[in-house]
């Protein structure tokens, strides 16, 4: 049976609420997804909510019913509970009636199978929510395995990433690691690693991939390391034809992951 | 010779500030681009700001000097001023140092010269800021003409959409109209109206694009209406590998835009 929760008092609306900051999510172990849509792909993926918040009026729905029953059958809880309390939650003017609360993944590079595609995202020093949860949808769109987060990257679970990834941040297996700790673990197997580059002639067309790809894109401002590039297999880069002379790293990313998936069909 | 602004209550930084809203956006024909390097490229691209603000520490850069002079000569007024105050213009934490304030363009269909490229981008009804920015900065990158805003887009002068254009609102065209209005223009000249659609079987990478190629993507969440679709001259789709099913719509953009300038090389 669900609980009832309709006072923004209410100690669990403020440790959700709470956890639209990072240090909270990293104190709980726990983030945010919003919408049904997104929950029952999580569901399907294999992730349960530790808590389920909905509307009244979407108490009958089907799919929220049998996500509500699965939460709880896993011993978690479903609350039933108001849009202001949902707003209050996700900081949207328009909140989705359905909001999920969930464990945080474990993200070691140990969790990584190579083997399971081969495509892999990497990106480097990423700042923008928007761009890592965009690159998780391309990555899930083309197929990749998953991302990989070097350095200090922006949090993956964080709303704003959620939110951009559409519901692939449950579909794609995500690590974060340091360049260091990288390196090692990629030379011990099989991988390509590509760097997306502004100092190289190599059109993005030409190479032939080899499998495991691992596409690896810089922080949006600075772009790779020098020490970074060095240590890639090959450096390619997209055709620049215009006056700004740059690319969004999501998009970057993107075009590039098509090509590898055109080659492998 | 510079004027100094330091006071909030300042009617000149109420006035800036209040750009942030598309009425007063709309009210006074003006907008906000920040960053030294997107005023650079605007001023390469034959823009100049009616006003230039930058901090105390920015007066000796050669550039700053440069656009502050210009912007002098053609009418506009040069200000020198604090970080506190271009927080408050710009709305960022980190602002950038240099802040200029353009008059907004003529967005008329019958500003485009569709033969000045072979690549053309259209959205419609496109919400998100981010992805309108994006898309034009990606049209820069591959040689597009310009970006068409069809039906109820989001504003292209909001602050967000000219951040993530990156300049490119500068050197792209744009032209806002309704379908109506669009498809009458179009057949009155050269063009293949190419839909992105997920209504279609037809790879991407099938087709041979004739030139002028007018990509057509549609609102983020519902796609193109299917009376639009029927008006298409061809349907694409891009390969899904995913559970999530969708791309983001400025990363469909981007690929597409991408394979067209591919078959032009």
């Amino acid at each position: 049976m669900p609980r009832e929760i309709t006072a923004f008092s209410n100690p669990l609306v403020k440790r959700v609420r709470n956890l639209r900051e990072k240090r909270h999510r990293r104190e709980e172990g726990l983030f945010i997804a919003e919408g049904l849509r997104i929950l029952a792909e999580a569901e399907e993926a294999g992730h349960l909510p530790l808590y389920i918040f909905y509307t009244a009026e979407m108490e009958n729905h089907m799919m929220v019913r049998r996500l509500a029953y699965a939460c709880e059958a896993a011993g978690g809880e479903a609350i039933e509970t108001n849009v202001d309390i949902l707003h209050k939650l996700s900081g949207k003017d328009n909140p989705q009636t359905v909001l999920g609360v969930y464990a945080e993944f474990d993200t070691r590079l140990t969790t990584i199978d190579r083997s399971a595609s081969g495509i892999w995202m990497v990106a480097q020093s990423l700042r923008d929510p928007g761009n890592l949860g965009t690159i998780l949808r391309t990555g899930d769109a083309v197929g990749a395995g998953g991302l990989i987060l070097l350095d200090e990257c922006v949090d993956p679970f964080s709303v704003e990433a959620v939110r951009a990834s559409m519901g692939a941040l449950f579909t794609q297996s995500i690590a974060q690691a340091t360049w260091a700790e990288f390196v090692p673990w990629l030379r011990a197997g099989p991988g390509q690693l590509v760097a997306l580059s502004l100092r190289t002639d190599t059109d993005y067309r030409v190479p032939t991939y080899a499998a495991p790809t691992f596409l690896l894109v810089g922080n949006e401002a600075r772009g790779l390391p020098s020490d970074y590039e060095d240590e890639c297999d090959l450096h390619v880069k997209l055709p620049m034809r215009g006056k700004a002379d740059s690319l969004n790293a999501a998009i970057a990313t993107a075009v590039m992951a098509y090509q590898v998936l055109g080659q492998r069909d």
